[in-house]
């Protein structure tokens, strides 16, 4: 072998494995949870382990989609997510489907190097070393509305993947008394972590229909329901937000 | 003097001066900046320095409606507040008109000692040592379409004043594109502080009618307006987040 050619192909990046990666888009804000209002790409993974009832991303997680979900290296990531923000910094909004089944630690230390830095969230099924090396973990377990069942230990075990140095937070959708219950049990047994609890939205996208109208007034009453319950309950440490970006754009996509 | 009348006169309270008071209320949400979707309870000052265009607390501004204002002692305020959240502390939001204008040490005082934590938002037209005992100080200099003008001693005065124990914030309402330009200024001159841009609200409440109708297309379609702004500027520093409480409850007063 020449050195030329050790040079033209680097053994780092056929090590890397590539991701299937369903939409990258933005720069546009994050629209829940602990960084709700901030610039942010999001980069959504194709493929989930989960199937929950009013899944609002099926385009990411229902295998029928699955040939639209591209294999792409950390490096064509980084350029594309470089070409969207012109190269200047931000967070990287992680998300899915479920983003902790794919090979992320390379994509992680390559933004890193380059000034990014990366907020995940995830259902919590399953542990990452490379959690420690995110600047926020979301785990946003699944009320029984959804149909799964959480597995306790296995959210623990990410909780302490992520370690003390990335910030860990605990996100509930509620649409029932059923789910409010789970999160009071959620926040029972990880009493350390901040808790945002958000409203369902009952009017997921339909596959083909991005366009399709919000049921808002649903939402903001299942709002206003989640606030009493909080406050009448004096859960004074939970955090009560709806998916601004639901508001603000509907459920159009790509936004 | 017998010591029983030395006992019934308390010194201390006398001492404690009386804080305007225009309203007080909760728990409910934060819906605004920093501490948005967090419960709390509004201790509402009455009595401002400013006299906004858009103002939307006038009845906590307007010296027509100081005859509402009751002079209360940190000692009822307290009382009231933990009526309010049957003993349990949590962190109670003063705003006003402009708190900044009350003497609030010594309720902060007394607060902390019962468990409680304060958020203050002012215009940053007067700074106060006791900003050194907030958790979370939130600057609110109105940018042009208030029809105010900024003194920007004052506000580094604010800064300082809060020191570093403190979490200091801005948030800038913003109406159009000279607002835009003034936050940024704002930033310019602040830049290691988090600021939030909020989109303004056309239709603040009339003096007589709490109930009436908000422009929600308006404020939404000024939040996708300032998000564009932010993002196609790159100004991935800035939070973008509109009055959640106004999407929720409109105008209503005390929600």
């Amino acid at each position: 072998m020449t050195p030329l050619a050790m040079t033209a192909v680097n053994p780092v990046m056929l090590d890397e494995p590539t991701i299937r990666i369903s939409e990258i888009f933005g720069p546009t804000i994050q629209g829940e949870g602990a960084l709700i209002g901030k610039p942010t790409v999001f980069l959504r993974t194709g493929g989930c382990d989960y199937r929950c009832s009013w899944c609002d991303t099926l385009h990411a997680v229902d295998s029928a989609h699955r040939h639209e979900w591209l294999p792409m290296t950390p490096q064509a990531i980084m350029m594309q997510i470089e070409v969207l923000t012109g190269g200047k910094p931000l967070t990287v909004s992680l998300s899915g489907g479920n983003p902790a089944i794919q090979p992320l630690a390379c994509l992680i230390e390559l933004g890193q190097k380059r000034g990014f830095d990366f907020a995940l969230e995830t259902q919590g099924s399953l542990a990452k070393d490379w959690f420690a090396e995110l600047s926020v973990l979301t785990l946003s377990p699944k009320p029984p509305s959804s149909g799964m069942t959480t597995d306790w230990q296995r959210l623990a075990e990410c909780v302490d993947a992520a370690g003390r140095k990335t910030r860990t937070v605990m996100k509930i959708v509620i649409f029932n008394d059923e789910d409010y219950a789970y999160a009071r049990d959620v926040a029972g047994r990880h009493p350390n972590l901040p808790l945002y609890l958000q409203p369902g939205n009952h009017t997921p996208p339909p596959s083909r229909d991005d366009n399709a109208s919000i049921d808002l007034d649903g939402i903001m009453s299942r709002m206003r329901w989640l606030i009493d319950k909080v406050t009448s309950d004096r859960w004074f440490e939970a955090t009560v937000l709806p998916q601004l970006h639901t508001l603000i754009w509907g459920n159009l996509r790509g936004v």
